[in-house]
């Protein structure tokens, strides 16, 4: 045995407060959660087939122990303690034990029989989905995903009961804090109302392009990926790009892992989805470096993350002028040249919108579509309006009318996507509330950032990030979204400036 | 915050004995080390080059944690009380126990404020040791290095109290468990008296290889060394091969990572280095699978863990039949063909003996004096009886005597090895003790093993990976080296297999 002890940091016993002893316990929390981090993403990049079962110990190991310093009753009393002092502490650290309650709260209100129960049915319902997609019979996976849905609904109450929510607005906080029904429904029914009749008219307006032929190389594909995203500021010397099944962004703030796939046959999905995770990467790298170790440092949720990932690829990438500035590199990268990969065709390319049942396939027009579809169904399951047997027909309805094609069949229907088998309820509203924030936010910037189009064109996104990092990303988890977006942009959160952006782009000859 | 509860391992709570509760701290344990594991291969290999400091804090809270388990008030009363009821256990478990307070003591002996003096000291002298080396003066690190001595000695007085050990006894005990100074000194002076005159005698013999010219590409050394760590029973579904600076083996026996660098001037370098850690990965690989996760189904030791890849790397790689297996392997990934790539040419330079004042410069004969030397120094310097100031001339007159070549400066004297400024005393005797056992190992499998050369001959390892599983891998860390040792060959643990192997090898013309 090594002389581990060696490397073990020395801090001296000293008093400390209340709150000073929760950030200790914080920081420790921080750390795990960075270990957790990196073993994910070796898990999805280099780990070696068959070394899945010692990694899910480790894993599971880890997370537990995060699970008991959050429902420690040394933390909770600390958080209480630290609580009828506030008054001592700066703006930062009322936040900050804000948000400690909050992680407190959310994992002691989950009984560990329950994560149990749900573990196994959602071990299960994935196996069975697995193989329902291979029948395209969504009947095969129905009992499995009713299993999945009748105790998600008891952990939603018991969650919401805990935090004073309603059941699914409690599964909404859990990736969205502070995003409820009541704040969701009107933003998403002022989208719903336009957006089948938008997309039907872009259809209609659209020029089919010219196609790109030839296949790319990933290597020409990765070279040109890494000098874009150094233009867009991702730092290389803390940060990787790789490949995997589904791109991602894993890490902390200090070390950021992007990963992406490449096709040889589609020069720009690897590109897209290496710039879409540069938005979530550089989130993290704004937040406040000071507070890189506590929860009011850490992201304020999901449709915040999405909103800078979408702001990026759909409002950044999906523009003539930052096609200007692509154009060359792809000549360079690529060996490319000809009309087809001139700036109007690119552009046609990459505005293109698919009437497709598949959310995969989605533009940034109907992906919204296909997330409002998701958030309608899963309210509905966890309401019981709707029961896991009745999934398949009602999806179907719904294609039709949101998105104006029926699928063929489940596995082009409620199949595609397995987030529900393994228990993700709440997690899809994020998207296109991230969308919506992203096209608010970015009417701001437009208003705010003089020659932003002829910055991007020689890309220089200086102003840009400035702007983002001052009025998005250095808040961390300060504000709440709303109050987020009213300070950024002097509204409050509402659908309009998407709508006008999409209007704008999508009903413009291209 | 996504439901991390989801993934958490349910495991109901069940009346356990106390030593079942250890079992399963011991199992929490093993799967914490299992990610530190992962971290530190990941810094080595992949880590963005500016984030050494967010990784530091996650090894240190996670190292943090396992001192915690193993000092835990808890674990020393489960330890207590299962020792009471020990009739009950067995044989593997009574085994177990003892290596869980092992693990518990050494952990005990150490008060967190000299740990956290050793750290900063250590880390001082590190920083001196470079800039020393730029120099050439070991006087410009010496102050630093005798602060470390100073407290090493304080620990190993303090550790060995513990333990009821002598101070030096205690520090070998950390790396090579069972190996104190009353067995290692027979041995060592055995060696010692015969390796000067050996070294001197196969220098005189020799014959001068034939130069092998040109360079090879990284990308062929490493499928080359692929198919020879397949052949070898290197499982790639559980294991990695990569390139690092330095080559090491990292993981866990479900999750091995082996690196080694390349040199396009050097067709064996990279391929040796690799090999060699194959021996430390294939030991790991056949450790008792049923006790992968407690103490008892670890390692034996750092001098049995080097018995593994010198048995490998010097007895099995470096020998006729193996270059009879390799070199068509050679031919047909490198291209290669001529007379100085025929077996008898390849075993020249594979059997050369090196007389340089350089460790990293040494072979299979001259290795061993390089430890011996380091062994005798850092005796002395934790018994007072050398001071950290007079290290450089002491050194360099032993270097005289047993290298027979005297450093220039101190660069080639003792600032080449970088150990002790980092507080590693009790480290090198593993290395020369592993190789005795390897080379006594080695006698015992020839008599045991019908056709040896001819199966290696023809790569199949079949019949040395079972002796080896069946003797050394299988036996985990259930007994202590010589019991094992002489369980395997009949005989206890003794220089002379070692000088049988080495004047047969080396005073054979060649």
């Amino acid at each position: 045995m090594p002389p581990m002890g060696l490397r073990l940091g020395g801090r001296g016993i000293m008093a400390a407060s209340p709150y000073q002893q929760l950030e200790d316990e914080f920081r420790r929390l921080h750390a795990f959660r960075g270990a957790l981090a990196i073993l994910r993403w070796d898990a999805a990049v280099v780990m070696p087939s068959g070394s899945a079962d010692v990694r899910g110990e480790q894993l599971a190991a880890l997370e537990t122990e995060c699970h008991a310093i959050l429902t420690s009753p040394k933390v909770s009393r600390l958080i209480e303690r630290a609580q009828a002092s506030v008054g001592a502490l700066e703006d930062w650290q009322v936040a900050n034990l804000r948000e400690m309650r909050r992680q407190r709260d959310h994992s002691l209100a989950m009984p560990n029989a329950l994560i149990s129960r749900l573990a196994k049915a959602t071990a299960r319902a994935e196996a069975h989905w697995a193989e329902a997609r291979r029948t395209r019979r969504y009947a095969d996976v129905a009992p499995y995903l009713a299993e999945v849905v009748a105790l998600t609904r008891d952990r939603a109450g018991m969650l919401g009961h805990h935090l004073g929510l309603d059941p699914y607005d409690a599964l909404l906080d859990e990736f969205s804090p502070g995003m409820l029904v009541a704040d969701i429904d009107p933003l998403f029914k002022a989208l719903g109302r336009r957006l089948p009749s938008l997309v039907q008219e872009s259809l209609a307006l659209q020029v089919v392009p010219m196609p790109l032929e030839g296949t790319v190389s990933s290597s020409r594909q990765r070279s040109l990926c890494i000098e874009a995203m150094k233009a867009l500021g991702f730092p290389f010397d803390r940060g990787r790009l790789d490949e995997s099944d589904h791109s991602f962004t894993e890490g902390i703030p200090g070390d950021l892992r992007v990963t992406t796939h490449f096709d040889a046959a589609d020069p720009f999905q690897g590109l897209l989805a290496a710039l879409h995770e540069t938005g979530h990467a550089l989130y993290q790298l704004g937040l406040p470096p000071e507070w890189r170790d506590q929860p009011v440092g850490r992201s304020r949720g999901l449709a915040l993350e999405e909103s800078q990932s979408l702001l990026l690829e759909m409002c950044v990438v999906r523009s003539r002028p930052f096609l200007s500035f692509l154009q060359p590199m792809l000549e360079r990268h690529f060996g490319v040249s000809g009309p087809a990969w001139q700036v109007d065709n690119l552009y046609r390319h990459l505005t293109r919108v698919h009437a497709s049942p598949l959310r995969i396939d989605a533009d940034e027009l109907t992906y919204l579509a296909h997330v409002l579809l998701r958030y309608e169904l899963e309210q509905q399951l966890i309401d019981g309006t709707l029961e896991a047997s009745q999934l398949a027909e009602a999806w179907n309805d719904r294609a039709e009318s949101r998105l104006g094609v029926r699928p063929s069949d489940d596995l082009e229907g409620c199949l595609q996507d397995d987030h529900w088998a393994v228990g993700q309820f709440g997690y899809f509203p994020a998207h296109a509330l991230g969308g919506l924030i992203a096209m608010q936010l970015w009417e701001a910037i437009r208003a705010d950032v003089e020659d932003l189009d002829a910055s991007i064109a020689r890309g220089d996104f200086t102003a840009l990030n400035a702007w983002l990092r001052s009025n998005v990303h250095g808040v961390g988890a300060r504000s709440n979204v709303h109050d987020l977006v009213k300070d950024a942009t002097g509204q409050p959160l509402s659908a309009w400036p998407a709508l006008r952006y999409l209007e704008a782009k999508y009903l413009e000859p291209r």
